[in-house]
């Protein structure tokens, strides 16, 4: 994309109303803009972001096969009663509709997806299913002042299994634990397993974390083995120490970035799901919840890979492969052009700063802020040896290349 | 995809609470589910329709220099207050939320792009600026009875174009108008532009109208040359002809498919947004609105396109290009599990239904019902010829063609 033709800028100061790192760099960068506290618009740059990092959630959910499918915002009253979550979820929007009708926006959608999935499975050979979708969500947060990380509108992938016993349930929730930190290490995050408490269902439910001084969580690990608890479980042990080699804890921040949960028959209960199984019984079916938030990751992306100048993004989540930046005059602009559409056309994402008028200065620390992984300069200096010079955002290292080797 | 790995099943009986031909086939064939009225769920094969309709819409958008965004759907009082909409708008949504928040959930995005946009826009020199999004949208709709032709939420494509001056406005909406023919027609939907009443800034705007005796709204055709009013515009002219030849007005029946509008300076003006020019004076920025619901469009193609079997879908909206019918028993399984895995290696996308012990019937209805475009069936028999047998949903064509010479 020529960056001429982008309709944002960058912003030199901070806004203002924002303290996080993550809403100040996206916002500076022109990522996102804020409309109101905890609600962003996504702007191309920023879009382009998100959509990867959905893309990789949605291809590590197909993998452990998921069905994509999209269930509404717009939820009435009457599921939400069924459950008794109407009163109890104190996050929930809640609105009047005509015809007397109540409405909340969903925040969680196991009201929605049990009795719909519900519809589709009568005997244990319709057994096991597993639904996710990638959607906006909705809670009423008292404070909003995280940026991405915690949104009064958010984007979320959720997905919900459903099993015919603790068995099948048990594997598919391990699967998942390993599909959520592939999904977080393709975006460039190191998370953490961390214990968390399951509720009355079952005894644990489990927490993806990544740590930074930055984070809002606390999470106990041990020193000498990889095990990690949250806060609640390790104030609740009567001793504080790791309960799998009886090492010391040490008390980390952290950022959470996804999780998942052991509904076991809490919603197929209330939704009266049960299959016919092989022996001719009607039996509970079990039930997981599995939840990343997109647009948390890429926050979390954000506090973690940053320095002094602007964003780092890894390159599976960059919004572009490539900052090409031409520094070019009267002929040679020609040169950058060509450079520019035979990238594009061998595939690589480029963004094409050709803008006329501005100052290689300004052009170098727009390229910093928005933290595209390879800079590629061109100017008339680097075409007098038919090269341009790459700069790596992440270790700063810069080199020449002749045109003709460049690859990516 | 296999469908015995598929979640959803076909239903045989109408559901009892839809009147409308989209919402009874859609449900009736597994790919969307009603939560309440005017609210549905996308399941996997409805999922991929709404997809596909959505790229068909991007595509178009992006070439005429639509740039995509991701605007909230929650917004606050104050924008709709700056624009007097607040009261104005009677399907509005409005929730409280903490602190004595107030927000309406977006069902047009004006409030939202006009004071975004302007914070990029200084000079002429950054107009023109055209941003779209592709985004659920929400209406407290008194009536929702028509499936995803009147929705509560509703997914919707809308552009806004910002100019700085009428020519270049024109131009663009101009352009617009022949990009949105351009989707009706890959959609297979013959659409019509309709002249419809302007509003206050500008004496026309534009419907896209498709005919069918279903439609709710009325469109006014001249029986001699191409043009077509909305009602609106007809009953208030002096004379009910055609006001381009002077020819006869027919009535029609049709479905609105989109519409674009000429929003002049009405919210621009609101949200005091003008530029300077290159005589250093402030000008007003004139702007337009572009929208198309992609589920509305999927809704009109099954309302045109449909016989007493079920959907017949175009094939750049399909959810599947072949509809692969194994009726092979014993070690024949394994030659159609081959063609399945050969046809999606070779990058057709393939419903295969493997499912065992359905009767051939049932996997014929079924197949009719869903409407992928192409029908292949293998069985015992076909395969004495190493053939296939391939019908043509649309045209029941049947025809036998060996197995070596597929091709899709």
């Amino acid at each position: 994309m020529r960056q001429s033709k982008l309709f944002t800028k960058t912003i030199k100061e901070n806004p203002k109303d924002e303290v996080s790192i993550n809403a100040q760099l996206l916002i500076r960068a022109g990522f996102i803009d804020k409309l109101t506290a905890g609600v962003y618009s996504y702007l191309p740059l920023g879009l382009r972001v998100l959509k990867k990092i959905q893309n990789i959630v949605r291809e590590e959910m197909n993998k452990i096969d998921g069905q994509e499918i999209l269930m509404p915002a717009l939820t009435p009253k009457e599921i939400w009663e069924t459950t008794k979550r109407w009163d109890e979820i104190d996050v929930l929007f809640k609105m009047d509709g005509s015809g007397g009708k109540e409405y909340a926006l969903g925040s969680t959608h196991e009201e929605v997806v049990t009795p719909l999935v519900k519809k589709f499975v009568k005997s244990y050979k319709d057994l096991p299913v597993a639904v996710y979708q990638v959607q906006d969500k909705f809670r009423n947060e008292p404070r909003a002042k995280s940026g991405l990380l915690r949104g009064r509108e958010f984007n979320m992938k959720d997905l919900y299994s459903f099993h015919k016993d603790e068995k099948d349930f048990e594997d598919y929730y391990e699967k998942s634990k390993q599909a959520y930190l592939n999904i977080f290490e393709r975006c460039g995050l190191e998370a953490k397993v961390v214990e968390a408490s399951g509720g009355v269902f079952s005894k644990f439910s489990h927490e993806f974390q990544v740590f930074t001084e930055y984070g809002e969580d606390i999470v106990f690990s041990c020193t000498k083995c990889d095990h990690h608890q949250n806060q609640e479980i390790v104030e609740q042990a009567s001793e504080q120490k790791c309960k799998t080699c009886g090492g010391k804890l040490e008390k980390n921040k952290a950022i959470e970035v996804g999780n998942i949960f052991p509904l076991k028959t809490k919603f197929t209960d209330a939704f009266k799901f049960k299959y016919l199984d092989k022996d001719g019984k009607e039996k509970p079916v079990l039930m997981g919840c599995y939840g990343v938030g997109p647009s948390r990751v890429m926050g979390s992306i954000v506090e973690i890979h940053n320095d002094e100048n602007g964003m780092i993004w890894p390159e599976a989540v960059a919004p572009f492969k490539v900052h090409l930046i031409s520094l070019c005059k009267d002929g040679d602009i020609k040169k950058a052009d060509k450079l520019y559409e035979d990238l594009t056309e061998a595939g690589v994402e480029v963004l094409y700063d050709d803008r006329d008028g501005v100052r290689a200065g300004e052009k170098f620390s727009d390229s910093d802020l928005i933290g595209i992984p390879n800079r590629v300069v061109i100017s008339s200096k680097t075409l007098e040896s038919d090269s341009v010079e790459i700069k790596e955002r992440v270790s700063g290292k810069e080199n020449m290349i002749k045109i003709k080797d460049l690859k990516f």
